[in-house]
């Protein structure tokens, strides 16, 4: 029996050059704003002049928490934190990809809790009040910018824990897909493999299999990502593409799809072990992952689901036998991430070896026997999983 | 280029027997209720007893507006707001399908307004302060608990005029499959009739072809109504089937799959006319009105987008020439109106003859020299669609 609540209140603005309207959007939820992005190609690529305009037209104050990481650090969701307690700020703006976003969900659930910030994802205190997120996206990957969830790790405990809360949505979200213009092709080949990571963990789920109308659209979704990535590779100016990539990274993971989803993520679940020790880019991790993960489950049981998804996302034969077609996907799957994409295909490419198997296998199953996700598996199993990726 | 703010910020509370949570989301917006319903069935099945139930608990007070017709007047809709004056009435509790929900957007849009109710649907006076609406849905087919417009008729004029503002879209809706278990074969067919021409009416489009991913969802959804409607039909109670329609009863005109849109409708305005003058149901309208129109502009340039239909929709096969592709296509489309659902097909059969055909045609137009769909249609034209449906 499917039961869920779905609500998605995120405003999105798309389109190219709408960051006029920053200033007023902001500005529906206060005075100060606390500024929150990466490296720092923001201010040589002229958003930053561009959302500073638009500040100083609607009269906002604004303060700068620059120089978050990739798989952004407690360190800086803390630092985030004590500046909106000393400044009084009313409102996060997040300019950068799923790495600051996360970051300023962790400070906008932080700001109003006196401990320590790495509380919040290890559960010893629960997520209260929020400060409000407006976000302008740069990569086309995670979600983040209309999904209440972010991932912030800890490089002392080598952990990367989730913070979720539906006041954790962004408010207002900017997407502009000719920000996504200059990134690299690797990162647009791993955000996208993230992408079809997403709504792929939804898809193979039990279900009652009664949510027909989800998983053509999880289909269709995954066709877009298919039929673009390698778009936007060969061609990083192409509107279309990167437009299509964008919109789609939003719906893939903002709960709409996932409502049937009554499992952990186990692709992501191992995925974030490999980051927080190693500090790989997540959308690689899981391309590695993820068609070992699909061959060691595949059995007379998940055969017709992975059929499925060859036969509707890849056009595979319908009259093959279930195994053989599912098999055939995983192919496809393979040559998509491997080929199209370019990505490296093994972890042992990457400088990951043995060294770790054990550790980060009994990590994902995040302090339970067995981690639990469409084929439940125990660390003895996901080791072996992550044996075939070296 | 693609340009469009998104926001469906409508609570949706999915599943059966969620009614215990109604008083708790009504009463957030305040302690008077005005209850829209229609012809008392609600009071019949229970509906309506246990929505009072848990008002009651809520502490709220309810006053009752029934009566509401099917293709709901402007009458209604215009006591109703009086009795939302008289009473300070603080939110609309619309139980119902589409008809229901609509006037509850009227009397909502109304209630704030000092002037004639009709006043609002022919822009005589803009849409100001609206009352909040919460929806009980008890037929899948308009949408209207998710949407921002509603569509209000009148006797005198012979008019069907549609509302149309973001205030409007309802603050909560409860989507109970089951209580759609009792809808007729009749009203089950005519709402997947209408479902799907939603779909189609965004789907077929001059965009610059480039948001490949909303027209790989729309044939998802497309394809859920053309699995599930017969089955709705042949087994009143499958869970399956009437949840599938009722979320993508939701999804296929809330706006979302809908960004690409630039032109009128042209299915729906031209079956506005008949159902303002004949009072016929909405859906049947549009599924004896929707394959002649296509097959009226089907040529050169609008077959490739027939194909892809007929192709990624009903499996046509892909190496046929657009145009042979596009006949099959709507052949498909016929089958699934006529004999899967069993709706008549013929304006003749429902007792509409040759006598309104131009006034129709011209009030299509809606006070503008042509129709701007897909195909731009001048009135003469449109009378030859119509007379192809006689």
């Amino acid at each position: 029996m499917i039961e869920f609540t779905h609500q998605i209140p995120t405003k999105i603005i798309f389109g190219p050059d709408k960051l006029g309207q920053l200033g007023t959007e902001l500005a529906a939820f206060g005075k100060k704003v606390l500024v929150v992005y990466g490296g720092g190609s923001i201010k040589r690529n002229g958003i930053f002049d561009k959302a500073v305009e638009s500040m100083q037209e609607a009269g906002l104050t604004w303060f700068e928490q620059g120089g978050v990481e990739p798989n952004p650090k407690v360190t800086s969701v803390q630092a985030g934190a004590d500046l909106c307690k000393k400044e009084g700020i009313d409102v996060i703006l997040a300019i950068g990809g799923g790495s600051v976003i996360d970051c300023a969900k962790g400070i906008a659930a932080a700001a109003f809790y006196d401990g320590d910030a790495w509380d919040l994802p290890t559960h010893k205190a629960p997520i209260g009040r929020c400060l409000p997120i407006v976000s302008i996206l740069t990569l086309a990957a995670t979600g983040s910018e209309m999904d209440p969830v972010g991932v912030i790790s800890n490089k002392d405990t080598e952990q990367k824990l989730v913070i979720s809360n539906p006041a954790l949505r962004p408010a207002v979200s900017f997407l502009d897909p000719t920000l996504t213009y200059s990134v690299s092709a690797f990162q647009t080949a791993s955000g996208s493999a993230d992408i079809m990571s997403h709504i792929m963990e939804d898809y193979f789920v039990d279900g009652d299999g009664s949510m027909y109308m989800l998983d053509r659209i999880k289909e269709g979704m995954m066709k877009t990502v298919i039929h673009y990535a390698p778009i936007a590779i060969a061609d990083p100016t192409n509107y279309e593409a990167r437009a299509n990539l964008m919109w789609t990274s939003s719906w893939a993971i903002n709960g709409f799809t996932g409502a049937l989803c009554n499992c952990e993520w186990t692709n992501h679940m191992i995925e974030h072990e490999l980051s927080a020790i190693y500090d790989i880019t997540h959308g690689l991790g899981l391309a590695i992952v993820t068609p070992r993960w699909m061959r060691y489950v595949l059995d007379d049981t998940t055969a017709p689901k992975m059929k499925e998804f060859a036969v509707n996302v890849f056009g595979v034969d319908a009259s093959l036998p279930d195994k053989e077609a599912a098999l055939k996907g995983i192919e496809c799957l393979e040559d998509f991430f491997f080929n199209k994409l370019g990505l490296k295909s093994t972890l042992t490419e990457i400088g990951i070896g043995e060294e770790n198997l054990e550790v980060m296998a009994k990590k994902a199953c995040n302090g339970k026997e067995t981690l639990n996700g469409w084929r439940v598996l125990t660390p003895a199993q996901i080791v072996e999983i992550l044996k075939a990726c070296l």
